[in-house]
């Protein structure tokens, strides 16, 4: 008989699993709609605040510093005078972006009826 | 010429914009997983309680009655003695809940690796 697998099953509704972390953070108000914004590609910080109506500087940095964390945005340094940073997502961070981006679409078609 | 078209436009970006209201709502913390777990069928407010890990009995009847609003879910109430309450999604809620299960595949097969 097959050994039972001890591989390790992830799972959002068990509250003390990992995935559940990261989909609360996902999920928050400001972080979907930071990773629904660079999904429109590499963005700088001023530009990303303006595209997301409404956040504030310290919760959009929070935020990012999240994503960061969760491996599904980058923060490149660029190095010219004075330095230039911008953010871009992870390959993880598109595909995450991707279903929110459909989340959204289908809620948009559905408001605009 | 074409008539500029005048149809209303949602944009989730928004601030004031009614996807974007519904967009947090449908992203808050209890309320994804309670879409998440009645994506699983008609389900009763204790099993879904039971299924949504942590959730607190007051914010799961708030999440529900949001989402009712919203047009994601129903609330069925079976004439029986005593009288039985199950929740169902709506064809919106399923399409929606069926965008948030596919980010949920996502993060726990990143997290299970």
């Amino acid at each position: 008989m097959a050994e039972p697998s001890t591989a390790f099953v992830a799972d959002v509704f068990a509250r003390d699993c990992a995935s559940r972390a990261v989909f609360d953070d996902v999920t928050s108000k400001w972080a979907s709609l930071a990773l629904l914004a660079l999904l429109e590609g590499r963005t700088r910080f001023n530009a990303l605040r303006r595209r997301v109506d409404g956040v504030s500087e310290k919760m959009l940095s929070q935020n990012l510093r999240t994503l960061e964390s969760d491996g599904l945005v980058v923060r490149d340094v660029i190095d010219v005078i004075p330095a230039r940073v911008e953010y871009e997502l992870t390959p993880l961070g598109r595909e995450v972006a991707g279903h929110l981006r459909a989340l959204a679409d289908v809620l948009e078609t559905a408001v605009a009826r």
